[in-house]
């Protein structure tokens, strides 16, 4: 019997959750390793009022290897819209009771795993409560994801920083240095995307990882964050943080998005992520393909997050990873 | 093959679960039939909150029917000690938001009962909203289940009432005619069980059907409410709001709680209920027993609901109603 191709991936919650429920179709063993530096809406407040790792990205990856016609799946999804309650995810609340009742977020991914049926692994990045802090030219620290994503970071920021230092799960160490294939999966750059790379043990693991890297380019840019960056670009900067391992590989969208989805993106500032004039060479694989889903996703009902409304085709993604 | 008994249970959210749990052993098939009077603790936080029906009482019977292993069970029954959840049980929460997203509190009972593997029924005893109000003599109105809990009613009750008038469940409807046994489950006389025959429709369901009307005694009397009452006292309160209906069986318990539950009893103000020297007779049939369950019930962590410390045991009433 051959053994199935371990794909480690790397990511926040949306991102992860397109290609995650693009990979679980493919004959692999995923271990999606989630970041735990989510600080807004019904996550943040969770966090605060009961002292518990950031359930929200984990919620929507387990969501994602689930089975789609899965009981428990409309479940974890659903928003309250009224009351005290108002804007709560309910598989949020639920992942935090089972983290006090067990008296840990693995043992609440565990049994929520079981339940929903889930063969592959969701596993924080770290089992350390931390908060991703900006600390900016003129000395201004910001401090929070949330906060960080409401900031201009553009020709602004000095440093990203973890208060307080937190270690790599050993879980999530053991999958990058036994994965096949690791993907960095879309999502936020500086919020999302490279505070893994600040966990303690986590530039480690990939040197010491023998899997390809690949790392899939987001198909818009952020506002203040990424404005009129390049594949390239988004390349270059995540390298800074990952250093002195390389990507090899660079997944990313050619096709120009309708042009009604583009007048929505631009009312929030968000402009296709193109592959510039020099982006290509220094032996990494460019790959580039038509990867927009076109269906703009609605706002979801009660959720008083603004989110992307262009996301990746996850099947189109999912047949390019398992290709490389 | 012979088809199984069939047993209807009707009562509050305590004494049902013990009830239940005994009677899911036995070869029958059970219909649950939940009050929907609750308005205090979490259960009302929610009902005015978020607009729904009392989950309380149906979480009970839920987690009573369901396999004694099931995952679920340990996070229907997790209760939160802190934050802006303290107090509130996972189950409820989780009970409200599928009634919220499926629409119906039928709807929520439906799922919940497939995803715990439930085969007997549990039906809500009405499924429109109503509040338990108390008149009493003096002219004085209390108004909600919890509120009458904490009120004085002995020789002050003038009379109860659903406000609005609601109507029977079609579905308890129909497990009460159907039925071959029909238990009343040990609750408060006042507000957990009697409510149920202000349902408009209950009375002549229980005309109309068949089945032994079996009426289980609660072991302590509760304070301001039953205080003195004998076992055929409780009877007789109970007669007067099911006519012209009458009961087939009592089962009582006969035995005396040990010294230290005694007291810890009394601080509460209840005293064993005990068979009286002129309650029997009248062609109804007496069974009594030591029915007391041995085990203290710990306060549960987060609760902030006094519960019994007494309850009957499982086991033992289960096969006393199996054999009537």
């Amino acid at each position: 019997m051959k053994t199935m191709k371990k794909i480690a991936t790397i990511g926040g919650g949306t991102g992860s959750y397109v290609v995650l429920s693009g990979l679980k179709k493919h004959p692999v063993v995923i271990s999606a390793i989630i970041g735990m530096f989510d600080d807004g809406g019904s996550t943040g407040v969770l966090r605060r009022e009961l002292k518990v790792m950031p359930p929200g990205d984990l919620r929507q990856c387990l969501v994602a290897l689930s089975d789609s016609d899965h009981l428990l799946k409309d479940l974890f999804d659903y928003r309250f819209s009224e009351g005290f309650l108002s804007g709560h995810s309910l598989g949020n609340i639920i992942i935090s009771a089972l983290e006090k009742n067990t008296g840990s977020i693995t043992g609440a991914v565990d049994i929520i795993s079981k339940l929903m049926n889930i063969t592959h692994n969701v596993i924080p990045v770290t089992l350390q409560g931390t908060t991703l802090c900006a600390f900016m030219k003129d000395g201004e620290e910001v401090i929070g994801q949330d906060n960080i994503n409401k900031s201009f970071l553009i020709s602004h920021l000095s440093k990203l920083e973890l208060v307080p230092d937190v270690e790599i799960n050993a879980h999530a160490q053991k999958a990058i240095i036994e994965a096949d294939k690791i993907v960095i999966n879309p999502g936020d750059l500086y919020t999302s995307i490279i505070p893994h790379f600040l966990v303690k043990g986590m530039k480690e693991a990939l040197l010491q990882s023998r899997a390809k890297l690949i790392y899939v380019a987001n198909l818009m840019t952020i506002n203040g964050h990424t404005d009129n960056l390049t594949v390239g670009d988004h390349r270059k900067i995540l390298t800074g943080y990952i250093h002195p391992r390389k990507i090899d590989y660079v997944v990313y969208n050619t096709a120009v998005p309708d042009e009604g989805l583009q007048l929505v993106c631009k009312e929030h500032n968000q402009h296709p992520v193109k592959l510039g004039d020099h982006d290509v060479g220094s032996g990494i694989g460019f790959v580039g393909e038509d990867l927009i889903d076109r269906k703009i996703y609605e706002k979801r009902r009660g959720d008083k997050l603004y989110r992307s409304l262009i996301r990746h085709n996850a099947d189109k993604l999912a047949d390019i990873i398992h290709e490389l």
